[in-house]
């Protein structure tokens, strides 16, 4: 669930007046998201979310996600847009929290993933990349391959607590990517966190992308490797290359993968295994079995790195080359 | 938090097509509540609250919940109205729960209650209990007198481990309300949990009163007395006795108390106070620390009924008799 801090009926109500977005009717908090407090916000003016930004997300960072949003919209990614206030400020304060009001997106993210809803994420991811190519602003990804280690170390001793052996076959992995980690890639913003609970879609098609907190300056390609992980293995840990073709025949209808993306492919789905894997990892092993937080299993997370591990090339993804 | 069933959005949007309600736009769980799972569902028609029922409410009751709020609706109560399905039933089925589909109300509960809240909630609640004399299903209270010994016998050898004394004082005290527990007290419908988050109120006025999962057929003073503890004590553990003037006040305008009910106010809060002292009691020494519920602190409640057992009558609520 997704509501840390209390909001009151008063604070609310000489908070939304410092907007021009009419009178509060109601606030609700929202029990989806991990990351920070939302809540479904409606005034006579329409439908909005309120986010509270909490410990985990750097307020140094929120100029960067905030921009990043305006820069989208305007360019016709569907996200939500930042409400700024009657002062032309966004990003303001709330409950003791930075706070933003951003627009209201209809969709619902699907449960059951089709290769019609892989087919829109790859078109959908290769509009976002390309919309953000001319963003000016940077952000280092703060989860990318020299993060690794340290966040594995933190886990190392207990990893064999989830399967036997798993430290030293982290270990063996990490040795791997390291020394096979593609550099020079093209790179630009990317949303770095594209699950299906982020996508919206409507009737069918993508109608929306929120939670845009994990986006950084990064290889682009290693932004598909995240999404082929996230959207194209099936329950049971079948790799589903139907998927897989939609999804990057789609992206590259929008934005030609290179050579050197394209070889790179295995090595960036097997690093962004290793990511989801050592934060799943270190959470599986850090929250309480009955804690607010649903904990997600680190393991499905190794079945993939696994086979990536063993693919032999890119066509293994449905790509034709 | 409240969303302990997962709705899918195919189950959803199939669910939907069963009313004339539109188009379903998305659909958010909803962090508030501990009962059941609810939903803020918008469609293209408007916004509208899902609530999947959960084990704790008996599905036998459903129609008397159901049939009260359409019964007070039509009385001009501000209350969720259940909306009918093309077939014109209310109670269906989603995600193998018993699920219902109601209005949306504005406003948002106060955090901090001032005696302008307590006058409207004593109209509001002496409004709802006329509104709801000519209702003609009944529901036996299940947390009233006779239910209290049982319950306190699941926390009686456990009771020491919140307060040391506690289980001998709450059984004289249980002994003491048995023996004085007022009979023939007008009777109707009572809400039976009219607590501050149950009420909405906008621009200063009581605007909704939802939650009417706890309504059952009993002594309407016996409502009047929950909501003493509920609204009229500050935070700090003392009477407000201004809150309660204003709240008795009120109700009286809409619906006069007789002598008997006046006489009876002080054991009701006592027992009232009883009421919630138990099943917290309960909850305290049966949910983990770190659950997903947040814990009400029982004591509250006994401090509550100690307050009432030292008053020397209604006099002591502000009452001009």
């Amino acid at each position: 669930m997704a509501v840390y801090t209390e909001v009151s009926d008063e604070g609310l109500i000489a908070f939304v007046a410092d907007y021009g977005i009419g009178e509060v009717l109601s606030c609700k908090g929202i029990a989806e998201g991990v990351e920070n407090s939302n809540f479904l916000l409606t005034t006579s003016s329409g439908l909005f979310i309120l986010t509270l930004y909490e410990k985990r997300v750097n307020p140094a960072d929120l100029p960067f996600f905030l921009g990043l949003l305006d820069h989208l919209a305007a360019s016709g990614v569907p996200c939500p847009v930042p409400v700024r206030g009657r002062d032309g400020q966004a990003l303001r304060r709330l409950s003791g929290r930075p706070a933003v009001i951003v627009s209201f997106l209809a969709g619902m993210w699907p449960r059951r993933i089709t290769p019609e809803h892989c087919a829109d994420v790859g078109r959908g991811l290769a509009e976002f990349h390309v919309a953000g190519s001319d963003f000016e602003m940077t952000r280092k990804n703060d989860l990318s391959l020299p993060d690794w280690r340290p966040l594995f170390e933190r886990s190392h001793d207990r990893a064999d607590e989830v399967m036997s052996g798993l430290g030293d076959k982290l270990e063996m992995e990490l040795v791997g990517l390291e020394t096979g980690w593609p550099e020079d890639l093209p790179s630009g913003v990317i949303h770095a966190d594209l699950f299906p609970d982020n996508v919206f879609f409507r009737g069918g098609h993508l109608s929306g992308i929120i939670d845009f907190y994990f986006a950084c300056t990064d290889a682009y390609a290693y932004d598909i490797a995240i999404c082929l992980n996230a959207w194209c293995f099936e329950v049971d840990g079948s790799f589903n290359i139907t998927k897989a073709r939609r999804m990057l025949g789609n992206y590259r209808k929008v934005r030609e993968l290179t050579d050197a993306e394209l070889m790179a492919l295995p090595v960036l789905a097997k690093g962004a295994a290793m990511r989801f894997l050592l934060t799943r990892l270190y959470d599986w092993l850090n929250t309480p079995v009955d804690a607010l937080v649903t904990r997600k299993d680190p393991l499905e997370y190794w079945r993939k790195l696994r086979f990536h591990g063993r693919v032999e090339g890119p066509g293994a993804y449905g790509l034709e080359l």
